[in-house]
């Protein structure tokens, strides 16, 4: 009763400091179980690194600088570098500011701050000789990271570095050993994702003895992206200067100053800076990096407003106060200390982004390029979202849904600024890079429409929603409206397409229900049925439809490559039908039928030719042939709860869980995907997962924890209870709603969000007639 | 008297519409002796297209798009198209936006719009083969050039091109022929002085069927520069595209759209559009192009507020009325027509810059990258300032005292925001380019004060200029400060530096005279003698001195190169103590040995070798050794007023301006120098020169005119008359100002603005006795 009182304290502060982090309480240290380590071996794509929930600086190490391409060709390697980080690597580039985490793509990585000693180097060597530039070898037993501050020793300098950060500020400590000979670079050339000519331009002003300001414009993955900073120094610096410039044709200088040393303005296309210091033994130097969308200016108040002082250790800990105030929102018992590790570490992965993006004072960058106010939300970027539609963003309607609205806002900004007039396919920094297929912000506007968590203008938001889906260009809509179907021919990954499209235009419809919009729900309830028509009922597969109306011939439901889907085979994405299951089991055959598919699939041996060349599906991420390490599948397990074998739905996500997430660098199968896939280990753990966004139901699975509490921002504590939990009784005997025992494998989003308790009943023994 | 009254209340509309030329009253229509072809051929850089005073847009034709390098050397055949347009060319690639008059370097040509009938190129071709790009012949017969105003027959496509403009706005009408395939293109690659990678990133945003906005960013002289944009058309596009822009490696459309057709959103270094229309025989298509210096927003706001409509010729006539009003300024009666075509042409060339630099709301782009609001000031760019310190800001004291409030109240936001805390070298754009020598816009303010044109923070302004002239590691100031006089082997063109260090010192030092600031005083007047270090009296020439004293060997004081000098040699540079002629004429062997000297100076011959590398010095502004095309030599031919030979300067002045400043498109002997070469001629027409701007003192020459009127927005008018004006009777036999005889060849500002008359009873004999 004492921890419920203590939670609604929680709830109303966040409710009122909205992105700001500042509420003293008494709380749990659920930060201890965080390790951001969790994902960076393999193909997690996470990173090390200093952050706070949500915020704009990721300031975390890069081991390496793999370019994209290398003469016009994509360079394979690069893929590990997703986030800068590898667990493998030996040695440490320098400190970035930002940072996807567990993205397939990327970009960013910018501002990389690197101190040395000894003979300067301004370029950053090679992992094979990092002796010829100016990274250093680093080892994991001198590393620490944790929910907002890292640490690590840099051998080659003997300098101890350390990272925190607010919100749109990072900050660094480098402790120095005595020199004459120290300093700190900044090299703008650096980045994820690099290569050469991707910087457009880059430009410094040091605006006194401490204090430098710029920006860092390029053109990747984000194609207009620029990147205003402010830098102040603990210490003043001596001396400083930059790698000279590419010669460039014609710069007005006429060789009279000295541009390369002590010259207070530099611009060129990969400005590399260094500044001089003299150290003592032990003499720790301070690093302040504010960011801005929009101006040097407003990077200068950012730094003022969240970090005017130096004190290390209170961002630091206000860092981790920022992290144990999220955390909190779940309290939990569980049979094993590394269930917790892996809990909050997934808490911590789920709640990196979408990122603030806007100035302390409201202002960010809009998509038209103008600078634009944010009026009564806070604006956020880096919408992940063909991943993030499917657990993330139900999981803020949980336990963000102030920030799931004000990421709506951004989104529905994002569309009234695109000249397409189209909400985020996948956006970033005030662009839209286009990034995997659907116009899944819709599933989240639907998602949140629906539960009753969208104080936003509705109808309006509604409109975006239809407007972006009626956009005949955007890949093969026009095609998909006519024809009922996305044709191969004319529009690749068909398949995948013409499924996603469907499930959206569900979520709309399921919206414009609620609004009571008739013409738009028919029009698209309609539409949501189209997946029909690219089954193939000969082969029980979906499978790609040529404009003539044939289906392709020559197709292997195995592989992942050129059969009319994309990140998926038709194994796993046939099952893509997340609004109507109840239907795709029909048209496949029926209960029983599709429960032994299913089966299969989880069984089968999936070769690696049918998968090897694509990225973001590894073998570590499989069970069989289902598919877990990427998204299309997410749902899978669930769908047993539409057959008559629910309990089989129990066995297969406890696999999951144990299998697929796991402490140490390397827990992690696949790309967290900015969230996406912590989301699914959070609620899936929790016994309850939301097969199709825009429904206000989520299927039942089995809990794998023993007890836990979501401490909700409306003041409501909702308890899940597996009693007789263990590893084997991975079984429901029955479950109960407030002791009322619950006849189908559903609960509704209002019975989580009016608090209570559900009890599961746990046994080594399936219960077949659970729910039937 | 009905003259005076009715030009009182054109000083009053003029002090009320700073920078807003819409008040409608009766005038003489001297825009009919505009002629904007004088100065297009040769190297008076001059452009004929269409703007307004002081406007934000040029629009004018471009004959050819010389690239500034090839294979990173420099083409000299550039310096031909420093304003875009060559009389001698026969083909028009386009109408682009922006452009400098008269500079000797150069940079701008943004926006490039040209219409064409047929099949589409999206290149401009060659003036060899003009059919293979875009471009279009041309005859001047089809072509007309006025105030305001420029129209031309495109010969290949029989299509009218007119062209007019606001101060922030240009608008185009293209009469088409009867087609199907008509376009109109907008080259964002195109540019003067541009070269292979100059282009930083260009983006465009297709916002509806008529309306584009979108910016280019470049690299140049300007080293940051940034041109935002809104252009819309009369008429909705049937179609668009764009040039396939070179590969890039990496750009997240993964070939899912066609980029190049009908999508609304392009972006990459060098982006160039087409917009296709059908059209009727004799159809106008209209173009309006607005630009910003801070955003599309900006420009979109700055388009709906100075031509919300179409009517063109209402703009048209409109930009006429301003020059108009600028024009009336000066009434006068001549001897020729051809003397009032040249007076009114110099008027309109001197009005052209600095050009206004903000939005219609106040707000600009700062040297900080920031974007700051004018406060009660209008701010302005292009700061020519080593030419137009010299008699074009001393003009403005006269004629555009406001305007040369605000241009210095520019200059100080500039001060403020530079991070070398510099007033403007040579700036434009909000970058510092830094060309040429010297810091002058302290005399520009030192002038403003002097005078008392100064409603601005004197004291802080002063500030300004000393913190400027004490920046060490500018240019050699560090040296010039400690060793009293610029030694040549740290810092080339040594011997100028130190002469033009010198005076601007001792304009320094009269602005803190009058502001009572006596330590200033004391430190600049002492700075301002130091010219003295580098006079050879050995050889009665300045000569470069090295760091240990001597003075450099081998020296050749005919030899523009390689001397200690820059455009310019000793001959005449010596000569540059325009603040203590009277000082100088001593230390070179008194009066009347100078005075034999400068009769040399203007008859021997200088051969071709001795210049013929410099760009800005030409034959054609030769007259023996004294070279008027270029400007260190302006004050020269006053001289003699400190010698006993004053009449010598006036059949110098009148053969001067007879020689040197022609009608016709090959009128101008020089750069006209963004209007000083213009108002050098202005003032030497009216009898009086400001040698030394930061005193008081105009030197009287020989006035050119009948009678000249200033109508002075004070209200007052100051009257020259010259009677007994004839092409022989160039010497002054007596002057009387108000009627009593003038004993020295000097008058004051103040006897200029409180109105009144200057007589002059000229002869065809002079009166060596005169001022004597």
């Amino acid at each position: 009763m004492t921890q419920i009182k203590f939670k609604k304290i929680i709830a109303t502060a966040s409710l009122l400091a909205v992105g700001v982090f500042n509420v003293a309480y008494a709380q749990e240290d659920l930060a201890r179980y965080v390790d951001p380590l969790i994902g960076t071996a393999k193909m997690g794509h996470t990173y090390p690194g200093a952050t706070v929930p949500f915020g704009s600086v990721q300031l975390s190490p890069d081991t390496d600088t793999i370019p994209y391409a290398v003469n016009g060709r994509y360079n394979p390697d690069v893929y590990k570098y997703c986030a800068g980080y590898k667990y493998d690597d030996k040695t440490i580039v320098g400190f970035s500011h930002t940072h996807f985490s567990g993205t397939g793509h990327s970009d960013l990585g910018d501002l990389l701050v690197m101190p040395t000693v000894g003979t300067l180097q301004l370029n950053p060597g090679t992992a094979a000789n990092p002796d010829m530039g100016y990274r250093s070898r680093f080892s994991h037993e001198e590393e620490k990271a944790t929910a907002g501050y890292y640490a690590v020793n840099l051998k080659d300098y003997n300098i101890k570095a350390e990272l925190t950060a607010s919100t749109r500020v990072g900050m660094h400590k480098y402790t120095f050993p005595k020199s004459t000979e120290a300093h700190i670079i900044l090299d703008l050339k650096a980045g994820i994702y690099n290569y050469d000519g991707k910087n457009v331009w880059t430009f410094v002003r040091v605006e006194n003895d401490s204090t430098i300001t710029g920006y860092r414009q390029t053109s990747g993955w984000a194609r207009t992206r620029k990147v205003y900073f402010a830098m102040s120094f603990s210490k003043a610096f001596k001396s400083y200067g930059q790698e000279k410039q590419k010669d460039q044709v014609y710069r007005g200088f006429w060789g009279r100053f000295d541009q390369n040393h002590n010259f207070p303005e530099m611009a060129g296309k990969d400005l590399r800076l260094y500044f001089d210091f003299d150290t003592e033994e032990g003499e720790a130097i301070n690093v302040k990096m504010a960011l801005s969308p929009v101006s040097t200016d407003g990077a200068l108040n950012n730094m003022k407003t969240e970090i005017p002082g130096w004190d290390f250790e209170s961002v630091k800990q206000k860092a981790r106060d920022a992290w144990n105030q999220e955390l909190n929102k779940i309290t939990v018992e569980t049979l094993k200390e590394s269930d917790k590790v892996n809990l909050y570490t997934a808490m911590y992965h789920a709640f990196l982004g979408p990122t603030v993006y806007m100035d302390v004072d409201g202002k960010y960058m809009g998509l038209d390029r103008n600078i634009h106010q944010a009026e009564g939300f806070t604006n956020y970027t880096s919408f992940s979202l063909w991943d993030t539609y499917r657990a993330l963003h139900p999981l803020f309607n949980v336990l963000q849904p102030q920030r799931n609205q004000d990421m709506i806002q951004s989104m529905l900004v994002h569309q009234e600024q695109s000249v397409h007039h189209m909400l985020p396919i996948w956006s970033h920094y005030a662009n839209e890079n286009w990034c995997m297929i659907g116009y899944h912000s819709v599933s989240v506007i639907a998602d949140a429409i629906v539960k009753g968590n969208a104080d936003f203008d509705q109808n309006a938001a509604l409109d975006a929603c239809v407007q972006t889906a009626r956009t005949r260009y955007f890949d093969g809509i026009g095609d998909y409206i006519d024809m009922q179907y996305v044709p191969e021919d004319k529009s690749g990954a068909s398949v995948s397409k013409t499924l996603e499209y469907a499930y959206d235009d569900w979520a709309i419809a399921q919206a414009a229900q609620k609004l009571g919009r008739q013409e738009i729900y028919d029009e698209f309830i309609e539409r949501s049925t189209y997946y029909k028509n690219v089954y193939d009922a000969k082969i029980g597969f979906m499978r790609p439809k040529l404009s003539d109306g044939t289906f392709k011939k020559d197709f292997d439901a195995l592989n992942t490559h050129g059969q009319g889907f994309i990140e998926g085979n038709s194994w796993n994405y046939s099952l893509y039908v997340p609004h109507d299951p109840a239907s795709l089991i029909d048209m496949m055959g029926g209960k029983e039928k599709f429960s032994i598919h299913l089966d299969s699939l989880f069984t089968m041996h999936l070769p690696d030719k049918y998968f090897e060349n694509t990225e973001d599906i590894s073998r570590e991420g499989i069970i069989g042939n289902y598919v877990h390490g990427n998204e299309p599948s997410h749902h899978v397990a669930y769908m047993y709860n539409w057959t008559n074998d629910a309990y089989k739905a129990q066995d297969k996500i406890r696999m999951i869980l144990k299998d697929k997430y796991q402490t140490g660098n390397d827990g992690l199968s696949g790309n967290d995907d900015f969230g996406q896939m912590s989301a699914w280990y959070l609620f899936s753990s929790l016994g309850f997962y939301p097969v199709a966004p825009g429904s206000v139901d989520y299927a039942l699975g089995s809990p794998a924890i023993e007890e836990a509490s979501l401490h909700l921002d409306n003041g409501n504590t909702f308890t899940v209870e597996a009693k007789n939990q263990s590893d084997k009784n991975v079984y429901v005997r029955k479950v109960e709603l407030n002791g009322v025992l619950l006849k189908k494998p559903f609960i509704t989003h209002d019975q989580v969000m009016n608090g209570g308790k559900l009890t599961f009943y746990m046994s080594s023994k399936p219960n077949k007639n659970l729910y039937n």
